[in-house]
């Protein structure tokens, strides 16, 4: 099944904008990946410094594609008020000429964990799995239905408890992180539920029928594959011990 | 750095077709997925049927977008000559209305091992991780020089032997796989060498500076890439133990 297929399922038909929510709110507490194993070590401080610059080194490819992904969003939208309305996003991440924005705030943490910035940019060391997987989430906001296109970004919905898990796991467990580097995860706290809300406000209003409102949920879960995926090759590679050939090798495993 | 960025190098520079050819095996050496640990556990027997299913479940999405690859790079020639020579692998795979191609011979295969062919042919039971890799080669050939599209093909100049040895070793070492189900391997046994010389060929000759030379090498990393995390996303679904939600489970694990 390619990604201009539509995915079958057993689900019951949803009759309007609360079923549909509901259902989203089932395929976070079920998907997303704060339930991911690597997560779990990650914040109880179950891992140690490789571990951590291999997935900020990686998460790096996510954070910095993502103004790219809502470019492309922007693009579907002859609708002014809905380009005007996205394009805040962008700027969160790319920040201006003088001030700073999600991808300067990334590489701090980066940096923070002793990798160099130049090495981080140039995405050289990631694993394939991160950039196909990112990749695929840029080509799919282009590709599918602009309603398909936010839909994909309602993860965000499910971010902010994982984040705030995450600054309290991440600063109380290891020395090598202080709540400088954290600045990203702060920030997102409150760039994270406007955003949601916008998304989730849109999908309710113009997802109208039972077939659009399935295609809304299998947006978000291609959206908790994208991010599951991500984890899953970090696991393989830095906690069961299997890098592929050319990818970061911490210097201590 | 995403597809449309040139990768950066250390390598000397590719004087001549011969030394690209010498670089092209080097990489096949160090990075052809004959080399990854789920194709020994393949091959010496150390698989339950359920990874077996596993295995052929997935790489049936491979083996089902390989036409569709094939007719995206084919799209890529104003050359009606390099057309001609390149439509026989969209027959290869797809067959005629009356005689079979390399799909139902996988077909042959995922139905020989237990599994429903409706089941195999919707992709529901897939890792995203296949999904999105397999997608990741369409894409490639599509937005790639023409060159790029036909050097991502080289891997098969390294197929034979792995061919030759999963035949062996699977009818050797496994009392559910018969030599019926192994068509599509004794198939390709020849049609790969065929291909791979003319892509080689091609590649020698059309290269003709050491900055396409080295877009032919990066070329085949990116697809030893592909082929790479598809077993990546296996081992650590079906060996490790990590299926993610929503994939295929084997009733016997």
């Amino acid at each position: 099944m390619s990604a201009f297929d539509a995915i079958p399922t057993q689900d019951p038909p949803l009759l309007d904008a609360d079923a549909l929510e509901q259902r989203l709110r089932d395929i976070g507490a079920k998907r997303y990946h704060n339930l991911h194993p690597f997560h779990e070590m990650l914040h109880n401080g179950q891992m140690n410094k490789g571990q951590v610059q291999a997935w900020a080194l990686n998460r790096y490819y996510y954070q910095s594609s993502i103004p790219i992904k809502d470019a492309v969003v922007l693009s579907r939208f002859r609708d002014r008020q809905t380009r005007i309305a996205w394009r805040h996003r962008i700027e969160d991440h790319d920040g201006n000429t003088d001030s700073e924005g999600g991808i300067e705030r990334w590489l701090q943490l980066t940096t923070g964990l002793g990798l160099d910035p130049a090495y981080v940019e140039s995405t050289q060391g990631i694993l394939p799995a991160t950039r196909f997987a990112v990749d695929a989430y840029v080509d799919f906001v282009g590709r599918r239905s602009p309603l398909e296109a936010i839909a994909s970004s309602l993860t965000e919905l499910f971010a902010p408890s994982i984040h705030e898990q995450r600054i309290a796991g991440m600063l109380e467990h290891y020395d090598f992180i202080n709540p400088g580097v954290m600045t990203y995860f702060q920030r997102r706290l409150e760039q994270a539920p406007r955003d949601a809300n916008f998304a989730l406000d849109y999908v309710r209003t113009h997802a109208t029928t039972p077939a659009a409102r399935e295609a809304v949920c299998q947006a978000l879960i291609f959206k908790t594959n994208v991010l599951w995926v991500q984890l899953d090759a970090l696991y393989h590679a830095y906690v069961s011990g299997f890098p592929p050939p050319g990818a970061f090798r911490p210097e201590r495993l």
